[in-house]
């Protein structure tokens, strides 16, 4: 196991890498924590939450809603959890981000872990503190930026991960290779997604870059003044037609970043977009799609990181270095029209 | 108009007192502002709003739940409020805690300002940046402690509140005063509530000195790490018995206090609790009452003051001294038969 601390702004976070779930019990007394989980996670691996109080939703992205925090708050109460109370969710994205929330408002908050079950969850949702719920289309509408205490890594809860949750793990690892790491764009392009899902090490080391990745990109930036926009590459449209067309949140970005790289190449003469769209292809991502422009471009006026006349869109300017680059709607409008084929 | 300033944790906060409303458009734009405000001060204060972008709600503790959240959201999303957006609160405690909260949540978190327009908001309520709603009986279960940008004392919004609010009010100047300032204890014994609404001059600088008390208690501990508990002096058991018997948020935690200086003068050797019981008196609000000790333990129990065994009691050692006093759950529990009399 490796222990590392960073600092955020109003607190500090210990990461366990190559950790094993039991340590839990050294973060967290079994009498005064409450687990929140999901289905998936609780029948695979029933054993490892004996003991715990838990708390087990449905799985589900169309589950991170208000209902659900309605629900856990009135088994929190029901169970007594009070100010002392340590929430630890354990499970993918929907599961930490639901759990970092409800942890933020309970009581006006309350200390909490997260063992983050997913290669998503492991290399980003579990990590920089945001959270939040979604409302209607409109993806995180509502939540918080607030650290946890502690984030635990047993690469063991991977075993049970199927196909699709793989590629929505590396559809944010490509990013992070994308807007920073040039070097680990070349790493992928070496190995496949088979080479990492039979080598262990290889893996818990591309998951603890990718982990690291982030964190140091959150520290510098918290509150997302700068720099930290640049993880929202692929996402901006990614968002819109996630939930318009019912993508998987991988295959959404993976369009995303496609986009993205084409709007590089025309704005920034970024000359590896090819490059970029092949990698996504090798590790089973869709590139290329069919979708609705104008009602993205709808949806895209409800996001968050937008004002009444541009809005902030990431681009790459080489591989392994993505930019800022602010876009009036109006021609955001028309690149959204055109098929860049 | 008087500006006064305040550094908090993350914030600086712009108090603006002696103000008219109008000079809100000096602090907010009327094309990125959203006003939140109830039916109440909204049929009463018409004029004002012209122009502004409101969100009108139900008045009354009732609607200090989360299904009010959800529609302000809706309509937030509707109005096309984006993180540019600065929301103001307009009215009493209730709106104003709804306010900060939506605030606080919508996308992550946005800009807000209140406008206080009851005594208790006033001198309590807007200030120090708890926010929050009621779960079932539960109040202010949920919430955020995160502080506005500005607050705005228009004091003519207190010439249509009833007679009840002014009780509600004086209960937190009576608490502010018990706790933490014998001279205005005094200056409120040679006074009467009568006073206080002829003279605006002496309302005032009543309110501007109460803003001021709670504000210095909440900027020494923000997060109610020990001197801001003092705050709580009769709400312990008045936020119990408040939802419980439908009484006021003045009269419970009136009785809160009568109950509580009592427990003083028997833990502490307190010998002020008939003065604090005779003030009380005077500015119309109820003292001893009937109320059921037993289900009011079980209510205290979900209390976020307490812990396994013990709960952080205020209790005074004189008139404007209050300090915490842990007591053990059995023993409150003991204290909550005893009639005192």
């Amino acid at each position: 196991m490796k222990k590392k601390s960073f600092s955020f702004s109003t607190a500090s976070v210990d990461y366990f890498f190559d950790a094993d779930f039991s340590y839990l019990e050294k973060l967290a007394s079994k009498e005064s924590t409450v687990v929140i989980t999901d289905d998936h996670v609780f029948a695979k691996h029933k054993k490892k939450f004996k003991g715990w109080n838990t708390i087990v939703l449905k799985p589900g992205e169309e589950y991170k809603v208000q209902q659900t925090v309605d629900v856990i708050i009135d088994q929190l109460i029901e169970m007594g959890a009070d100010r002392k109370t340590t929430l630890v969710g354990v499970g993918g994205g929907v599961v930490t981000d639901i759990t970092g929330y409800v942890a933020g408002i309970y009581m006006r908050g309350i200390r909490f872990g997260l063992v983050p079950t997913s290669l998503l969850a492991m290399v980003d949702a579990s990590i920089g503190g945001k959270n939040g719920i979604d409302v209607g289309v409109y993806k995180n509408m509502v939540g918080l930026i607030r650290q946890p205490s502690f984030l635990l890594y047993d690469i063991s809860f991977l075993q049970s991960l199927p196909r699709n949750e793989w590629q929505n793990g590396f559809a944010e690892i490509i990013k992070h290779a994308c807007i920073k790491d040039a070097a680990m764009f070349r790493h992928l392009q070496q190995h496949t997604l088979a080479d990492f899902r039979k080598d262990k090490k290889l893996l818990a080391a591309l998951i603890q870059k990718n982990a690291l990745l982030k964190t140091k990109v959150v520290v510098a930036d918290e509150f997302e003044q700068g720099e930290r926009k640049l993880l929202n590459y692929g996402h901006t449209l990614g968002h819109a037609i996630e939930n318009m067309y019912e993508l998987s949140h991988g295959q959404a970005i993976s369009i995303g970043m496609t986009y993205a790289a084409l709007m590089s190449q025309q704005l920034k003469h970024f000359s590896g977009a090819e490059e970029v769209i092949a990698l996504l292809h090798k590790y089973g991502l869709p590139t290329y799609a069919e979708f609705d422009g104008k009602q993205a471009f709808k949806v895209l006026m409800k996001d968050k990181k937008k004002d009444n006349v541009s809005i902030n869109y990431i681009l790459l300017q080489k591989i392994g270095k993505g930019v800022i680059q602010p876009l009036l709607l109006v021609q955001l409008q028309e690149l959204l029209r055109s098929d860049f084929k």
